[in-house]
């Protein structure tokens, strides 16, 4: 027989308990209507910054995202014949498998590149001439560099659709994408016509040099009537906490944002507090906020929900882990449906996964 | 006309020669009457351990393997829509590729992590959360890591099956299990109601070392009628050669286990010469038993088979090559259609491919 | 509404002007008649030299790969159950890509090897070991090795084909196809029983180092009747310009070799210009040729037509891209249809491709 602890350690369920951020995706489907006129426009645009997307189309991309969710092997075979290319020249496994999940999931393949050293970049080949291989090999392009401009290099030359998964400390925009979907499965009267209590929104990092952070920052923008108040929490003033024209930029968009270096006088009021500790910037990654940190016995609102786009450290203690604050795993998650979401608009296959046409 | 000499060089043949190790598995598939749920637990188990199978459940996975063998094309949609992850922090391309191979031949996804500095890991991201996050991505994930154990911190939080490809110097399950086949193959009798001559197994290896070996002497122990004698060859004392209970596990299991430093005394009454000479410690290989080499002047028995669960370096020469004793090719080999048939049931699709449900 | 600025950045098209090198494969298509039995001897064969190659097999690689430009996402499946070792020890992406590309749009399946480190050469394991193990995980192999030797290894142990993706300095027969089907789309009538003009070619690059012109200058001995005069402009002396033999090959083939030093006055008369700058030698890149530059204003023909291996880097300049010249773009889109004619023949899937069998 097969000694008990070892039996212990080798067993493992594949059901994961309710509590978690299981907020079945169901809910945001039928609290709003799809209109896939909304997509056609990203059947064209490169997907660079979270300034393009406008309320509409965010919401279908919401839905689609809410769709695959719900019905996670129905569409196996969308992106049949089209192929990925996957280039993370900045160290990334979280989001490089994610993408890679998520056009897995949908019938396409890939092809990766992990090492910006095999690259033809080696041999002093221009961004340009890389695009124009890519626009013969591949379908669609995803990319991470730490080199802020590469992405808008490449997209100048490019006639295939190319994501900016991470450049440098500028933009995410489908980190930015995942983390507003997971706010209205959790919430989706917010985006129907009987909203309930707008949110008071915790944001733990720094926006003038956390990608995440500034991404999702602009989309809230298309928000303001869901989100009462936004507070940055960390450890500088309120006047260098943002870049240049970005406080404008959201409070011209009509969001209420407040500035606090006490996390803990924050927490207690706040709906959804967002938790980012690391930027990566140069070629290393940097830590900022070290002092602030939630944990299970941080005051919550009971209610509240925890976001972080991971990965984490120190700032987000696992025992909040197996608490009803825990979105964050949720987060990760429902990540890949939106970009199943986003890559099928990309490639033109929204057709073959839309209801009306 | 094209140059003779390049003719001869760019001409290849796709046959092999039937002397080298190739035993019809339907042989096998014949001995062992399918009984398939002696393979459900295994769609609920790491796969960590040796230890952790039974004799009932061995024999199944055998049997599986051998369908496959000898039906290499029929099955290459069993895994439609399953993705692995295929996780190999320590260098190799053989497991590796054994493995995706296999995942490939059943019709599955993959996605490759070959580069532990590209990982969360480098943000200072815990084994517990990368396991959440494959658990996201991905339907089974196959890790190879010299860290003895990153694979159990990843078992604790895996809600998908893993399998150990190799964790420092503990365990190698899955190579044992093809090592075990490969012996089956040859002898399907031992394994029926009427069983031949029971065999001699000759091992030039390190026990305390080599997981390889580890995991092998562990199998054995379920089958302690088919190995009459195991003679383990190393220029150690005896009491040397093993780890901490190692040693006992096996005598407990009804194995005759001897110890000699001179090879060529044991081998002229092996069955079976099983050689490894390298170990992965720390972050290097190490070579043990550099005075043991085996080729085509050794004293071997004229019907002995070799093992070796390669790579090889001069401890195996390849004078060994082309003669009848060479079933190291053959074991490499079948490696594959074992990894089928185990993956296949760690994923839930073994109704897929068995006769009866 | 979205910045109109940012709009402009993120809008991209599908479609490419004519103007640059988009000769419909068509053409080429009527040109030759289909004859497949000059294809089969590919089954059996590595492709690991120039040399190796006929007249008529040639033109049926060529129509083949032409009905492939002209039906891309016909034949999909043509590949199925297929595994294409991928195996580039030396960097690079663009040929990588090529090839993965190819096997993807035929659906075929790849394990790729990126860092030789990984492999089991790093445990001192011979190449033909190697080969061994790609005999039993794969169908065929690509390899690409800074180790001019490392091929022809393999060839001795391998039973599925292996295509020369590079092998030092010596070949990259794949290459010189594709650049000699680029020609031909451009000129079928060249392959007819009525051509036109024969074509004077200007080659800028050494042809005792760099592997590209190597292969591709052997590639030419096949068609002396469509070259009527060969001119290789470098900054060496004609007796220095050549390895040991390479210059009597061709001129037994038929072939008019001359040498220049003065690019600028071998351009005025030139129909094709072929440039490379670069060699790889050793374990870095090495840059020869630094004085050649061709550029918009160059004394290029008005209907010449430009070719380059990519990548590149000063010695072709951009300001060429957008002009009729550039057939550079074409070559490198062109040569995953030739590579996707190549590997269905190496794999025994003509026939599924093939109108008569």
């Amino acid at each position: 027989m097969v000694d008990p602890k070892l039996e212990e350690v080798i067993q493992f369920e594949r059901t994961r308990p309710d509590v978690h951020g299981d907020a079945h995706p169901k809910k945001l489907l039928r609290a709003i209507v799809e209109e896939g006129n909304h997509l056609a426009k990203l059947s064209e645009q490169h997907i660079f910054s979270s300034d393009q997307f406008d309320r509409a189309t965010l919401l279908q991309l919401f839905r689609l995202a809410a769709k695959y969710e719900a019905n996670p092997g129905r569409f196996s075979t969308s992106l049949n014949g089209q192929i990925l290319i996957s280039a993370f020249y900045e160290p990334s496994t979280r989001t490089r498998l994610s993408f890679e999940s998520a056009w897995h999931r949908l019938g396409g393949d890939i092809m990766s590149i992990t090492d910006r050293s095999t690259t033809g970049i080696a041999k002093g080949e221009s961004l340009r001439d890389v695009a124009e291989m890519f626009n013969n090999y591949g379908d669609c392009v995803v990319l991470r560099d730490s080199n802020e401009e590469s992405v808008r290099e490449m997209m100048a030359a490019l006639r295939i659709p190319i994501i900016n998964a991470g450049n440098g400390t500028d933009e995410h925009p489908t980190q930015a994408l995942a983390d507003l979907y997971t706010i209205f499965k959790w919430r989706p009267d917010l985006v129907t016509n009987e909203p309930g209590e707008k949110l008071k929104l915790c944001l733990v990092g720094l926006p003038a040099k956390m990608r995440t952070v500034r991404s999702l920052l602009k989309l809230m923008c298309h928000f303001p009537d869901v989100f009462s108040k936004i507070t940055i929490v960390n450890d500088k003033q309120k006047n260098e906490m943002f870049a240049h024209g970005q406080l404008a930029q959201l409070e011209q968009a009509g969001l209420q944002i407040d500035a606090a270096n006490d996390l803990y006088e924050v927490l207690p009021e706040a709906d959804v507090v967002y938790i980012n500790a690391i930027a990566w910037e140069g070629n290393a990654y940097k830590q900022y906020g070290k002092r602030y940190h939630l944990n299970a016995q941080s005051p919550l609102k009971s209610d509240a929900i925890v976001l972080h786009p991971l990965a984490r450290s120190v700032e987000l203690c696992t025992s909040l882990d197996d608490t009803p604050h825990n979105w964050y795993f949720s987060q990760a998650r429902g990540a890949v449906f939106l970009r199943m979401a986003l890559l099928t608009c990309l490639v033109k296959r929204a057709e073959r996964v839309l209801d009306v046409i």
